[in-house]
């Protein structure tokens, strides 16, 4: 179009690309950065490139990390014997956010999900049974979805000859909701592992 | 925290800037900037400069372009006769995307609205007097708010003792709507601005 110069037509193309962003809200955020500083801009894509560079995967849990192992591998206050495998970065960002977690964790980054081509060989599943040594307990934090559910199942197959319990994440009622809108699958999950008061 | 690395929490950081951006969609952004491609987050960094560096304001209606004078201030097709007010750039392409208008534009760069010290002299409204030789009609497409209705009742008096005859958007129920549902306002102006069949 002929009101767009070619340079913000560019820029609105390129965050379309965003997930959730449709064309009028790529408009909105191009015409942001437009009417910012020049500054600002220089900042934003200074910081869009040094994520590039500076972030790499922890050679041990897989997390994203600017150093090698992360600072969760290497911080001597965790708990060792606790291993949490969850299916990418943002998962162990959630976590933490509970400060309820001390253990270590296990990145696969992505969940099994053979429709999609998807098998063990393209999650990094083989690197956990090298990380079992001090570990007894291995959480399965993977999503209550078919993808979650089929990776935890796999998981749990692999780990039972190893000498580690395993355990899953509570299904139920999330905290703050009302019981009379909650999906059946939920509410019968939450039944069967009600717990005594 | 220590489980998102320096510069992820730079870039979310640089993303809550944006309107409509909360701290949940900047993380989502951010994480696809890391999950994209190198040459992607180059070509986004470069975009972001490039909007900076290549757009500029037309000297004649103050629309954004990438040339000085603007592509549609040079276009020969163009109605030199109809000149439209708009506060900002996304008024030009909303109004470009009618398909209706092939007159000139005059881009105000805001609205008056005193109480936030906005005075005729912070906008382009001086420039309009320059522009009026050719031009039979004003249109004025302002915000039908207090600050748009403000501002076409100053350049009305403004433009009255010059020789071009000033028209306002007519305001009215928006096409494929409810009149049920319509707010008084509107229906009162629709009321009075109906039109014989």
């Amino acid at each position: 179009m002929q009101s767009i110069p070619e340079s913000l037509h560019k820029l609105i193309d390129e965050f379309t690309h965003f997930p959730g962003v449709g064309r009028k809200t790529a408009q909105r955020l191009a015409f942001h950065v437009l009417k910012n500083s020049r500054e600002k801009a220089e900042l934003l894509a200074k910081s869009i490139r040094d994520v590039k560079e500076k972030i790499n995967y922890c050679s041990q849990c897989h997390n994203i990390s600017e150093e090698d192992p992360c600072g969760i591998c290497t911080d001597p206050k965790r708990d060792r014997s606790v291993l949490c495998v969850v299916e990418d970065a943002m998962d162990v960002i959630a976590i933490e956010k509970t400060s309820e977690y001390r253990g270590l964790y296990h990145v696969l980054g992505g969940l099994l999900s053979p429709l999609d081509g998807v098998g063990p060989d393209a999650l990094n599943i083989s690197g956990i049974e090298n990380r079992l040594e001090d570990v007894e307990e291995v959480i399965l934090a993977t999503n209550p979805s078919v993808e979650g559910e089929t990776t935890a199942h796999y998981l749990t197959k692999l780990l039972k000859s190893k000498d580690v319990n395993v355990s899953r994440l509570a299904r139920g009622i999330p905290v703050g909701s009302d019981v009379e809108y909650i999906d059946e699958a939920t509410l019968a999950r939450a039944l069967e592992g009600r717990v005594t008061v």
